[in-house]
């Protein structure tokens, strides 16, 4: 299957993005990491050194052909947001950036107002920007208007497990983006995971759904797979959901005759 | 992974089953199974010639590792469902059989009561029976007392690829049992096979969802690599949902210093 | 709002049956049947002295308008239910009775089997029978063919007050059946209740959920006027569900005039 | 009952806000708020010359109790909404607005930057301000902080009759809120209605769902009962949901004596 996803003119193979928080050990994200087969790992600026390539989160992260995607985790409105993403890339040289504002510490909801904002200067500065963003149609296409190289909206608050509970939007979403739609946030299981991408996002991002888990390898490993299957299911033209019952062995013949 | 199924001594590496009713051909067919590596396939005794090895459909089907699934489908009551399994044993020397009783030509939903009975008959008779039901926890007891080799509650009615509609029932038969559950029919993308499989279903079964779409063997490998993914996930262990967030990336330190 | 409901020749104003178990006290319990205008009230057999009429349990009970409805609870296979219904007609002369067959004392799930079994015989000897029954399209049409007056089909488990679980189910039934559906057990909340309504059941029956809250009496009057609002939305003709938008306020003209 | 709903000081008995759009005539829309007993309506500015007392849309609406609620529909941004609710404002001196800021012809989503961009300033210019949203948490609480008297989250899209396809933010809506959360667009029947004053909201604006359907004053009379049973369902306290079975008529005793 030749179907490779494109964000900002990198080819991606593996439509799994993994995040970084909360793993027990770096050795076992980096395990998770190897098995989840992702090419776009995100993390927290504040959580590594990117200056020194012997930090052990980073070197526990980095490996051939993943992009390192830095986080603006923590940030409280744009301006915030804008500086991390300025530290992170004078550090590190990497101009893409996981735009998150999260006002609210409870439920760590993405802000709107502030999201845009921050998605228009960073655009304007020249980072490649990817926001987490509640599942609004209308400002997704407005990020995307300003620029973004995706747009990602949740599934449900970040770490719930809930699975796709914005299931309405989201189709809204996809329906009208003509950037990739990442689903982010609240999936915490291989089949919501399928659920997004029979759905036809682009790709989804999982974190805690793989770091708290009893083995967090296999299910990097389980969520790598079912994102395949939503994927080429998708992409295979289901059927209709039809309220009535079609036969899969028909009824004629045989026993009457 | 080394986690085999078995049933009535039967080991199999596929926890996929796939029906053979509504494909365009029978290449269509031959194609999708084999995608699919399932390793039990059902198909409906009146549509082939079993004493026959040079029947199309049957040599669509057959290949190494197949268990052949003959079933009743068709059987309006038990007397029809006994007589249609032994016919076909008498024909192929095969004692398995996926017993179906619908009265009901609409919906086809099966019969507790003609179902209990027809099983209980042809276990005495020798028959590995593997019964299709409604989702119904009390039936599936009966039926696994009565001898029955597995319990098959329906996820949603046959055909309708709704996904699994009888979630709550579907839970309490899976607690209770001491037989291998396959969710049967209702499955309409790889992502409800995926979540039968998180649930703690031992296997599925498949068939309109594969058969009828745009391009069935794309269709069966997709379902494939859910099971394995849902199934996977379950045996990783998945983490609790929550209602409240959880910071995959931690808010300390950092910005507030 | 001229709109009967007709059960074995009795007509009924109210279509909220109530049931009496877990009431805190008698007084309560009273109140609560008086606030919810119930005119058919379910008791299980063994908790009163129907021959006695001080008893106190049915003295909180009985008023005028009020059918009572004995149920044969506790019963774990046909015999036991068809003894419990026979000791109460003797006692009482009322030839009423719910049919509750529940093997499994854990989830209390009807026993489709024995409950047919029952049903049957009961009829043959004269009671009006209603039996509690999983949501089993065929099984309902079953009990309906053997005579019994109303088919019960539960909504989620007893006492789990989860809302219709078992929706695709009931659908068929309500569909199929000739004899009032009423809807039984796991309706948690007034809207569980007017949404059974909507989808055109005849009535429903809730027991914990008034029994188990902070104000019973408010409750029963509250699932009083939900089934009221249900009823009278059913039948004043709903429009369709649709995925796109319907403005309520059209926008031609006046802003770009 | 004694619960009364307070917003910008003034009392409102009903909770159940009606819209004025897409009724067959003015008759039929009288007669469904007459049945509705609603006490809010809400109607598109330009549909209507608020002037005019004998316009007969407005003398249609008009009734003792009845607050008017003019609204912005048809405004694709700030701008265009301050200058609706002035032209309003200024023709009939009602300081009450609904504001709506909808960019896309298709769905009608508000746009969540500049309704609150409108808002503002509407705030500022002495308006009593209740903006129709998307269900978003952090946006519902900068209205709040920005002066608005309600939040007005929708429930699914307008006209959808959908119900509650927002239920996870809307909870988070009404856990934060300290102004009155009113349910918005999409609840197409009584049970969905009833659902959100279950969840704590404090009223409905029902339009689509009343005006669409074959008996509009009847429909309207089972949204004011749903709704005063949703309301009462809250305050009575109701049980949790469980897993496992509760016996409504406990097993002890008796049969097995």
């Amino acid at each position: 299957m030749n179907d490779k996803m494109i964000i900002a003119g990198r080819e991606f193979s593996s439509r799994l993005f993994i995040g970084t928080g909360k793993f027990a050990s770096n050795r076992i994200m980096s395990d998770a990491i190897e098995a989840s087969g992702s090419e776009m790992v995100t993390v927290a600026l504040r959580r590594v050194n990117i200056e020194d390539s012997s930090d052990d989160m980073l070197s526990a992260i980095m490996r051939e052909n993943v992009q390192l995607l830095p986080n603006t985790s923590g940030a409280r409105d744009a301006k915030e947001a804008v500086r991390l993403a300025k530290i992170a890339r004078a550090a590190s040289g990497i101009e893409w950036v996981k735009l998150e504002v999260t006002p609210d510490p409870y439920y760590l909801l993405p802000d709107p107002v502030e999201t845009l904002e921050a998605a228009k200067e960073l655009v304007d500065e020249g980072f490649i920007v990817l926001p987490y963003i509640n599942a609004d149609p209308v400002l997704a296409k407005k990020l995307e208007d300003a620029g973004c190289a995706t747009v990602m909206p949740l599934a449900a608050p970040i770490g719930s497990n809930k699975g796709i509970k914005t299931r309405d939007s989201i189709k809204i979403i996809i329906s009208q983006a003509s950037v990739p739609v990442v689903v982010d946030a609240g999936l915490g299981l291989p089949s919501h995971a399928a659920d997004a991408m029979e759905m036809g996002a682009d790709a989804v991002l999982v974190n805690t759904a793989i770091a708290v888990c009893d083995k967090p390898s296999e299910m990097a490993q389980a969520f790598a797979k079912s994102v395949e299957a939503g994927r080429q299911g998708y992409l295979a033209g289901p059927g209709c959901v039809s309220e009535t019952a079609n036969a899969s062995s028909p009824l004629t013949g045989f026993l009457r005759d």
